[in-house]
């Protein structure tokens, strides 16, 4: 039985907890959505922050909703090396000890201590696929690329959950690398 | 018998014919080198320019020599889509029909009607060790790197021939989305 996902492309993106919402679009401020994520629930938002490390910036990075617990920056190695910052590559939410980067709205700014990850390749499956395909959470899988850059993606982490949406998310260097688009297709191979 | 190959990463660069180094830098302008590269009689120039396309510029793009009979700048799938260009994946040289862009030194400018390519992922292999490991000019390998960013690269050109040192070119995406730095080693497996 072929595994096939769809992929999606994150670019870099910021989550933000309301407390940073307020402290950069001002006090009781709500995001608002510009368009929905393949993940249930999720959504890009019309609201965009500045980021600034040791050796550069990035306008106009898009915010990712609802606020979360914490705030987390998440970037591609390139993205990294342009700016100056050295973060690991981590799952979503697995923070600490990250490095931290200034950030700044309209209305002010914050300095986050911690929360600049490269965040690591995986899969959100919905319960019932994983099921159907005999994959666990937290599993490593194997993924295979097709096409002139084609490649085999390994230790892509499985994600299993009733509120996902099949869809597996790499950066923008690992789609570059791939040549994949968003929408474009990949198969899991072991 | 294990085929591990030294990784060099290819950040943005250009080659340059002599006409178009004079036109950039003056008439009977030389190159000067400051580096050595792996490959035997190629160098990093201290000359840089700077590189301008649809959406976006690069400055301090290096200058690789010696001079060559074609102008060809080579970019990552990142830094295309961020100047605004959209170049195929091609093996040097091979330049026929892909875009051009304006090149700006400090004594001139020239405007390419061709040769912004993103570089096939290739090694370079003396003959002696193609011949050890039974690899011929032109054959696609698979090459496989560990880490946390693990992955095998597909379609990698085999270059054979006795003025080159071995070598395993990628670029800066490639690079990143393996996990992969300088001098960094891969292993051929199949």
């Amino acid at each position: 039985m072929s595994k096939t996902v769809p992929v999606g492309v994150s670019a870099r993106h910021i989550h933000l907890t309301e407390e940073h919402i307020e402290a950069l679009f001002g006090p009781g401020y709500q995001l608002t959505p510009l368009k929905d994520l393949s993940q249930p629930g999720q959504y890009a938002a019309n609201e965009t922050v500045t980021v600034i490390g040791p050796r550069g910036q990035f306008d106009k990075v898009r915010i990712l909703g609802p606020a979360r617990p914490a705030s987390q920056l998440e970037i591609s190695r390139t993205d990294a090396f342009s700016i100056g910052l050295k973060p690991p590559v981590r799952e979503s939410g697995n923070i600490e000890g990250t490095p931290g980067v200034t950030i700044k709205g309209p209305y002010g700014e914050v300095q986050l201590e911690e929360g600049v990850i490269i965040a690591a390749r995986h899969i959100h499956f919905h319960t019932s696929d994983a099921a159907k395909w005999g994959i666990k959470d937290k599993q490593l899988l194997k993924v295979r690329v097709n096409g002139e850059r084609g490649l085999v993606f390994e230790n892509v982490i499985a994600r299993v959950s009733d509120s996902f949406a099949l869809d597996m998310h790499i950066d923008t260097d690992e789609a570059n690398a791939a040549g994949l688009n968003n929408g474009d297709t990949a198969e899991i191979v072991d």
